[in-house]
């Protein structure tokens, strides 16, 4: 059961290593520590490469990077990987500006991140982009196999009921394509490595009027990851499925007047008081 | 009515790019989210410009500045001034270092901001040296006429009900002197473009054990520019009384024990909860 | 009694400059508030130097450090220095890099700070090569008096029960040694000026499952050592029980399904709902 993914980082409360943007870096770090986890943060990059060998895994998120943490991710991500660190990435923005999209290719390309989470927007960019570069490196014209996609796997829009076939399809091409795991997150969630899709359907639609919803559920992914065994795509998938409970619980805890504010607390706090038994009551999802 | 205008941002739900201080950017993100706009915060040169590109106004707060973020500042405010996008400036701190000082009035007079928002002693600051710059730029020795101004426009201290003819009348000149809307926040705000100005009685005198309550207020206001239609002055001015009457409503719901903290949430959450026939009667302004 | 120490913060109201971490400096900044200082955070080399001088007191935190701010560290070191500003260091994450205890080293030789409070890991490690380094510099191969040092000065681990006479010799010979106060927190903590040693026994473990209660004592900390009177080894013992008592009176409030989120604000508000009699009855202290 998905459960015992949670109590695993509870258990063996892996160090996780964020270099992330300052905008949501306070609840990132609260979200790993209620998860029972431990978060540092570190990206000047001589700093960086040391920190991450002592942690456990490593999440990159490009929201708010500039020149010096852009260097700070290439040396820790390179470095993580060395050591065989999980490393994560979060390309906020992806899509939104072209240092934003290439940065996030060039950690695709150069670190090979164990897991990609972001909205299908910033997927999609990866994904446009990925298959072009891998295109023209092709020498002689030949195009590659990875760029030939059916239409089936393909999506424009956000995952929902009517277009979940096309979902499933895209995210295991694309896992399959970099050979890593894929998180779409949205209304519907989709985490899949290729082979099997996840497709999780806790959440409520309240949490993106949070700042950095997406980017505690990295923080929380990357700490999941650490600490799971065998099968990391479960892991992947719990850390999805605890945070969308944990935005249901703490929907439940609102209160007359409260917002926006009071919310992301409770949804921290919900994870800080989540077990193994709540999470596998409360997960809905399905494998395909 | 001013309500409208808080429909206007609810309805029309313009990004907000924000380049502000490290210390309160969470508040301010999740301010701009309760309002019903989306932020998006971005500093490195080459990201912002780009960045401001898709959005829809710019929030320029000069707290924790740096010689990168600053070059950020007037990358991203001239490509905003370009799309026409409207531009607010919160001079954090001018007066109290040169590095803040010279960047406030370089950012007026090289961006020409739409809207400047400070606090009492921060808007001196900015008119005493804009003023001093333009006679020193005026050749010949000519007095530039904005420079002169009679006693009635001079305010040195927080803004009362005892001096606020003069406040009135000091928000009013640097207004016309600057060309651009003015607000100046305290126990009473006033708005002013220069021929009319906005006087304020909502709030409440905790919200300056809050930090970051300035900037959450001036992230709100670049929001509401970017809806409101034609009448900016009052768009404006509906910010500022939905920040204002957010702290009263806040404020009511405090429960024994709770502090700076609580009500912090308490504040962001009223935003959420707000709308233009709540806004509509708690609002308390007159326009002279 | 000790309450003096809060009353004197809240009646002459510091001006408090932190270059502090990112990750956790909205919570410095409503601690200090909260407590009755005020912040203000500047670390652009050019911009520290001016602001600390309108301060009373400069709080030193390298976590999240960069080349930038380490130079700002620096600066408005010697410049709150050269004023007579009491100077704090917190050595977050001394031991964990190299460019994190360099720094921390440096600041202790060249700025030579007035306060250093750490968990106990961080203050063996300063120990540990700050008398290394004495050593090495003692010429013709004589070792310095302050290496020297019995068992009964030396402490591995947290200062518990057990170990309490060990860790209070650790805490004064440390503060000999370097001329400083030395505050090191746990769940028994001690502050300490060489001469005396404060043993505090306030506090909750559950705060070390929010990020930052450890910079936040640092700013309050700051504040407390800046208002201070004579007595400035009482003043920096009473931000220590202040902290640990909000933590007992914020966990009193705590509602079932809160967690760390909510337990944050808790704290903070308990600060800012403190005063010197509340303080007296609730601060768990001895002197040794």
């Amino acid at each position: 059961m998905i459960g015992t993914y949670l109590e695993e980082v509870r258990h063996k409360a892996p160090l996780v290593h964020n270099i992330t943007n300052y905008v949501t870096v306070n609840d990132v770090a609260n979200m790993i520590l209620a998860c029972g986890a431990s978060p540092i943060m570190a990206d000047e990059p001589e700093d960086a490469v040391e920190i991450t060998a002592i942690c456990n895994s490593l999440n990159l998120n490009i929201g708010t990077l500039n020149r010096r943490t852009i260097e700070g991710m290439f040396a820790a991500g390179r470095r993580a990987k060395e050591l065989g660190h999980p490393v994560l990435l979060d390309p906020v923005g992806a899509g939104a500006s072209s240092l934003r999209t290439k940065t996030a290719l060039k950690i695709m390309e150069e670190i090979r991140p164990d897991v990609i989470r972001g909205n299908i927007s910033e997927i999609r960019t990866l994904r446009d982009n990925y298959t072009n570069r891998r295109q023209e490196n092709a020498a002689g014209g030949q195009v590659s196999a990875g760029a030939t996609r059916g239409v089936d796997a393909d999506i424009r829009d956000a995952v929902t009921e009517e277009n979940l076939e096309e979902g499933i399809a895209f995210a295991k091409a694309f896992a399959q394509e970099t050979g890593c795991m894929v998180a779409i997150t949205g209304a519907i969630d989709l985490v899949s490595d290729g082979s099997a899709c996840y497709v999780i359907r806790n959440g409520m639609p309240q949490m993106s009027r949070i700042t950095g919803t997406g980017c505690q559920l990295s923080g929380l992914m990357t700490a999941f990851v650490a600490a799971g065994g065998e099968d990391k795509l479960a892991a992947a998938a719990a850390a999805v499925c605890t945070m969308g409970l944990a935005g249901e619980m703490g929907y439940q805890r609102m209160q007359e007047g409260d917002g926006n504010a009071t919310y992301r607390s409770r949804i921290i706090d919900a994870v800080y008081q989540m077990n193994g038994e709540i999470l596998d009551q409360g997960a809905k999802y399905e494998i395909r």
